[in-house]
């Protein structure tokens, strides 16, 4: 590791990856991420509907995902816009665990919400505008669930390193980090992919990363390639949006995938993560030899 | 005002300056935020001591200050670190104000806490890491009091706008606007101060711009100069970091001014203070003219 | 001076401010470049006829600017876009010289237009996309004219001086430095006009410092606040685009002013300029009393 | 393609990628940059000796480059600074490819020098610093070899491809893209590497598209996780930094592989590479099914 990372990495001691502390493994029932497994978390941006939540959550887990997602709080820009279905959300999403098995990942937007939230989901997700908001994170990681961490739109690796040391050090050492592009000064894309961030990320953290393709390019016609790119940086994971019919989403339509994208990019990716796996498994041996010399 | 700006605002129809609605003048009091009145804000980052925040009241009140500034709530990066004297700090303030007739502003970082701080604040702060925190924004909006509103690190100035538009849309029409510096590939200064952004909002919103000389450089030694620049860009007044001894403050000693020396800024803005008031006066009558005809 | 600007100015001794080297001032016939006058240096983007070079000079002269701007070799996207009209341009601007006493600065993008550019220009202009063109840096620099150099659209502070030291080591001391607006996130303007640079650049070099209104926003609406708060923040003088007849310019005509535009707001300047002179003064006597002591 | 990318490309016709035109080859001998298959570049940034270019080039030409880099002329910082070999490295470059059989690629800075470059090289390189220097594209574009044509460090995509468009324009339709990392906010690594920016390219542009490691990160330990994440994003080569003893390079030794590790990293991408080739064919036949229906 260079020099001038560990230096930065002096204050965050309980985030950092060492021979003794390689990787942190989150389990969640017979699901483990950052483990050997490559996870993957779909669904739709909003719960919208029981029929559009129940449809998409059966699809995604029939096509390989271990992990709903879908918004039920969502930012309150004026007292007339869509502010999510709230708690009618986190009970729709319950509801489409029962029936799919899939685990629950769902945004908290405010301190006041998190026992809340914290009841129906199985993964707290702080989102990007989110991420340097200090009560938030403490209240959330006092709940006792793991939580999803989306890098800030200008923070950099260490800046969400900090955070992530933030809930750790409030006794919470279940935290996933996630690379969801960042804010520059091309637009060509919805954000730019800091691809290299996972890479650096897998170097000098014990905690599991995921990327999030469709934030970072908000374009769904791009989405199989940025997640391809994902998975060669060393991702453990990746978190989609997917949609009964896209173009009739009520928010980030234009990036969420319809079910027979999400079914051909989840087959496409399969040799890229079956080829990760054999590095990180080379990767591995390596450094144990190396620990024993 | 060119076109591409009346389009973004049209989303914003409640902050946009018009004929019939040339500026918002908030009224705490005898004083008038958006007058003619420039308008200093100034006090230490951190309420640390009774003693500390009595003697920066005293003198900064003393050398023309109308509003004394002062965070009781900080973020919290650790279960260890210094969070702020909470509702100690905000008894604190209120002293100060008993004391010296100042107004008081102070952050609010939790929609918790919102009604707390609005117990004892007169204008209710909204930092940076918050601009887009919706729920605070709700939340703060709807607690009676004025809103000073940073703009994010990150945020245009049409997110800015958009922010407001939020609290606007609450129902709470008193929102001062605050440039503080912006995120850049340039780190000379701790931000890039963006004063074309204080020139243009004036153009475009009626509400009241505040400039922040001490977040946008970080640096002491250059706080007058922006602040000249500020008042130069047409700022309505401007909130400054002052400590009694800022090599020892608590947090942001680096950019914060000794006594002496805000109070010979204070004297050396005034000025161009002065012509700048006589810019808006001819500007103004220029409007009327212009709608007369 | 703050102690890590004097560690990354180490390596450009030759354009450090110091007690013994206060300010370059760069002569010109009777004009004095970073001395007491503030120079305005007005006209079109681009030479398109000789009426509209002559005309334009006659104007910007009256209204009190001291040189010519216009440039005479364009990017060439195309072998069939305008080009600039290349030695007839240079030889209008001549013309103009002859006929106002105005002083000609162009921009020179090729080391092998160098010697045909100094034939007829007083000042070389370095444009931005050239800033870290160092065999352009160098060929210009033993041309024996004084050199404007451009900010690059990302080069920092350090970066701009970095060019500058570059011109000077090559036995060129006569650089004029200029703002014009950085490239970030927020597209609300052209650029994002980094007045506080100019306030830096005042600090640590003794080499003059011009601001560029017209490029920084791109938009005419805006320029003449933008060279206040350039006046405001120490610059030694201003670059503007002038034309007479803006909406028919072959280039850059939304940011360009028209004649009365110029006029009006060369006169609105005066008091900030007079302004910024006694607060020199009073900065220039406060450094001798110090240096005595 | 979406509809916005359309708009952006009107301007840019000859750079388009359609139906009739999918991909541009470039011949050199029996090498084809842009084909079947994947183009390693490697060598030193600088050539210094003679002993260490071409052992440079013998070892990687071993481990199956195909293309030798090195530089020959440097930006001359001062008059004092190494300014790289100049026409001495160009006949060292020359002698190496007589004994490996490696195409040249080398950066051409300067106008002056294009025709000195051209008889040595085999490709010219235009960096960074220069994408936007249009005399720079306009000379070299006319002196009938293939053009590597770097990204500037705050080029848009559409940025890049106007520069390439320039190029095709003035008669040189043999121009490789190469993305090497961009300024951001974050300074983790050097550069950002934007990885979605390859995918995109090849998605609008026929012309091929180079991924440079070395530059987009500035660590070596980097260098093979970006390799890995260009090539899954659908690059048609790579350029490298190697040098037989990086630690005492005249030039980016920090980013420089040693021999070893350029072998090692050359070996792991293979199953990359042959899994990005399998993807390629398989979207080449479903486009040819497609265009016949």
């Amino acid at each position: 590791m260079p020099v001038h990372w560990q230096e930065r990495l002096a204050e965050l001691p309980d985030v950092l990856r060492s021979r003794s502390k390689p990787r942190t493994v989150i389990l969640l029932g017979d699901l483990a991420i950052g483990g050997d497994e490559f996870v993957t978390i779909a669904g739709p941006c909003s719960v919208e509907t029981k029929v559009q939540l129940l449809s998409t959550a059966d699809r995604v887990s029939r096509a390989g995902a271990r992990v709903l997602r879908g918004g039920a709080f969502k930012p309150r820009s004026s007292p007339y816009s869509f502010q999510g279905l709230g708690a009618e959300g986190l009970k729709l999403l319950a509801l489409a665990r029962e029936r799919t098995g899939l685990a629950i990942v769902t945004e908290v937007m405010s301190e006041c919400d998190v026992s809340l939230v914290a009841e129906y989901a199985d993964i707290l997700q702080i989102g990007s505008r989110n991420m340097e908001n200090s009560t938030l994170l403490a209240a959330a990681a006092c709940a006792g669930k793991p939580i999803l961490l989306k890098r800030g739109m200008v923070a950099t690796v260490t800046d969400l390193l900090r955070a992530a040391q933030c809930i750790v050090s409030y006794g919470n050492p279940n935290v996933m980090l996630c690379e969801r592009g960042i804010r520059t000064f091309d637009t060509t894309t919805r954000n730019t992919f800091d691809a290299a961030a996972i890479a650096i990320l897998k170097q000098v953290t014990h905690l599991p990363v995921i990327c999030d393709p469709s934030h970072a390019c908000g374009n769904r016609d791009l989405v199989p390639a940025l997640a391809r790119i994902g998975v060669s940086a060393g991702a453990d994971g990746m978190i989609v949006e997917v949609h009964p019919a896209p173009e009739q989403a009520w928010s980030d339509g234009e990036q969420s995938l319809g079910f027979d994208g999400f079914e051909s990019m989840v087959a496409d990716l399969r040799p890229w993560i079956e080829l990760n796996r054999s590095l990180r498994s080379k990767q591995s041996k390596a450094e144990q030899v190396e620990a024993m010399q």
